[in-house]
């Protein structure tokens, strides 16, 4: 096991990460920015060093600085958390040419992973099933129909070179292919410079659905369930829950079985997300995300395991603590994402936070990286804590959700809390029929 | 279901009570004192009644001013908590005239259990193991000799009118028998005017080990496992766990059944507590508290079951939600009650709570009734609040029990906190090796 872990975060993952190294006994280091020097994660670890100012550029994504820190306080190994260098396979690269160990998995699948092409290439590879589309760019409407009628209407033509959403057309019927595929084709023309289009299932209602992954490096892999983070604002997730409310326990056991056969096959090593878009009972990949993911909390609450601790145990070349055999998943997990923003236009608010008091008891678990009295910097992510919360039954977990959000107290600032004792009480997430663009709609984004 | 319960307590059990009313959909009604005006409780609740002053025999023991509350809020039961009048069959019986639901057993089995005598009889005959013993006074030395010798040294003369100590003599040998007695029956015959003696069984280095048990008032109930309270401080639990690192399987179950079999029986309603002294392998009755306990949420933790909200179905005439078969302890959790007490010389600490800030986290349970800027009234008991720490093993318990604390800053008033993180640095409870008398020898009391 290691002596000392370096964190290489900030904020409530930090702090996540700390306690599940004092738990095993390794000391931590915590990194910080000069806006980060009173932040809890630095508090409370056992030795803390400044890695630059804000921005994050400057600090906490300077690869030099991270080094440097572990060479001077002798860490062993660095836990990326989630967002910075979490996904830099570079950075898990040099740590390994310095022998310190990347606690994630190698850099060769986070490169992979990370690039969108590529990633969707493996996932079919590997059996995983994806958006079905031309293969490539079409070269005429026959082509494009020929694609179209063989998938089924509605389908969604996209520019090749594209991205940002230009050149991207749908076609509901065989009747609209003509224009769209010639409107697309002039947008894709004038935006990029290159007409040529290619040709994607258009999915309409789907509802964000992942499954959390862990392997070994060996070959030994087991999916935890999945996670349905339907519930979105600009593709980031609002409030998660597991299991998803749309899936029945046939459906969950075969795509985590079609994931988990995966990344047997590619020898994945440590905690993984495949993401899919769910719709009339059929999973298509989105990404693979190779880190842990914000939302992980739900996972751990319906399966008890600490996936965390379960990284830092694989990283140090430990089996997994546990087989497919022993996860189970048992109850209702739900998180709230509780972010110091305003709760209708979601600007930023930092400031100072004057008055802090967490709800308690059973079921309840929060995770922050807060306290009374912090003045929250403008530079970062706006995650102030998560409330996470655990029921026996689905309509348990909504009840203590709605008591516990009952409980909180945030003075100071403006917090997203208001949001989720609005959705506590919506009829649709009650009877969890949402889709990844409900929020927005409810918001009046659409 | 009820619409409306009181909640006849206050502090962090009046909380844990509203609490799950609240994720029912039940409305609260609380009861303060004019010392508790701003207590959480009173703050949190639906509605709140002023009861009279402190102290307690004016106000929470004020048997009129509860029911007239009732009355005046419409609340259809309640909930008496632990201490206070949660073991007073009167008070049960009252509210019964008023057809209003006690929230706990029968007013019968609350006087039978209340008397200690008739509770070790009843257990008797409900074969429930008890301290063995003279039937009765010993008239002679001879017939002193021979009880003593059938059950095996030591054994314990106690007055038959006694109380407080006096009148009582260990003899640990057929040799000091004689003495023993004599010395024993002068005490008893000067302090209580009558000398006469029996003979229990005594017991060195007994632990405390107690079953839960929850009956439907219709024959049938179910144990929950057992929870270990031997750290004690002058008879007051500081420390509870579940599972006892002391019981194997097979005597978990054995006794388990046992005391099921005799609430079966009896026809117990509601939660109990059947308490024993454990040694060498043998369980010993020592009484039943027909309440829920402060330390019941280490059973919670380890079954799963949420205690209060069974009270409330089974109080509504609910069948149990669980059979025995479902019931199965999981992990490990300990419970460290966190006093306003100075950690050395146990002193109450009352005064205003200038910082709070609980830990938080996988794990970590905390349940409270108080805030920051909060300020404890000297009327009442010392208890602030309850950190339970769940995890897969003891250890994993122990080692995060210890980063718990390391979080938990309470700041204007003393707090037991320094007690608790001596005790999980010591080997003796690192092994789980501790019996009644560990703590006040650990504390220098012996």
């Amino acid at each position: 096991m290691f002596d000392k872990v370096l964190i290489a975060n900030r904020g409530e993952i930090a702090l996540r990460i700390q306690r599940a190294c004092r738990e095993l006994g390794i000391a931590t280091v915590a990194v910080h920015s000069t806006a980060d020097a009173d932040a809890m994660h630095v508090r409370l670890a056992d030795e803390s060093v400044c890695i630059g100012p804000p921005p994050a550029r400057d600090s906490y994504l300077n690869i030099p600085a991270l080094v440097t820190a572990c060479e001077i306080t002798g860490a062993d190994a660095v836990h990326p958390g989630y967002g910075f260098l979490s996904e830099n396979a570079r950075f898990a690269e040099i740590l390994e040419e310095h022998k310190i160990t990347f606690i994630g998995p190698t850099s060769e699948h986070i490169r992979i992973m990370g690039d969108k092409i590529e990633a969707k290439e493996t996932a079919k590879r590997l059996g995983i099933p994806v958006v079905p589309g031309s293969n490539g760019a079409v070269t005429s409407e026959t082509e494009a129909m020929k694609v179209a009628k063989d998938m089924g209407f509605p389908v969604l033509i996209k520019a090749a070179a594209g991205g940002g959403g230009r050149g991207m057309k749908v076609a509901t019927s065989a009747a609209d292919l003509g224009t769209a595929l010639a409107t697309a084709r002039s947008e894709a023309k004038a935006a990029f410079n290159d007409d040529a289009v290619y040709i994607e299932k258009y999915l309409q209602k789907p509802r964000h659905i992942e499954i959390q992954v862990f392997g070994d490096g060996k070959g030994n892999a087991v999916h935890l369930g999945e996670r349905d983070c339907s519930l979105q604002r600009r593709h980031q997730k609002v409030l998660e829950e597991s299991p998803s409310p749309a899936l029945n326990a046939a459906q969950r056991q075969k795509i985590g079985n079609t994931v988990a056969d995966a990344m047997r096959k590619l020898k994945y090593r440590g905690a993984g997300t495949v993401e899919f878009l769910f719709e009339d009972g059929e999973f298509y990949f989105i990404e693979m995300n190779t880190r842990l993911q914000v939302e992980h909390p739900v996972t751990e609450m319906v399966t008890g395991a600490d996936l965390v601790l379960e990284q830092i145990r694989v990283a140090a070349g430990l089996p997994l603590s546990f087989t497919q055999d022993d996860i189970e998943l048992k109850g209702h997990a739900i998180e709230c994402r509780i972010c110091a923003e305003n709760p209708r236009d979601f600007r930023p608010s930092p400031g100072q936070i004057t008055y802090w008091h967490p709800p308690g008891g059973l079921g309840v678990r929060v995770d922050s990286g807060v306290y009374q009295g912090y003045r929250i910097p403008p530079y970062y992510d706006s995650l102030i804590g998560k409330l996470i919360i655990y029921g026996k039954t689905r309509n348990d977990c909504l009840m203590r959700l709605r008591r516990a959000l009952s409980e909180f107290v945030i003075d100071g600032i403006e917090t997203t809390i208001p949001l989720f004792q609005d959705l506590v009480r919506d009829p649709d997430i009650a009877d969890g029929v949402y889709d990844i663009h409900w929020l927005e709609k409810h918001l009046g984004m659409k």
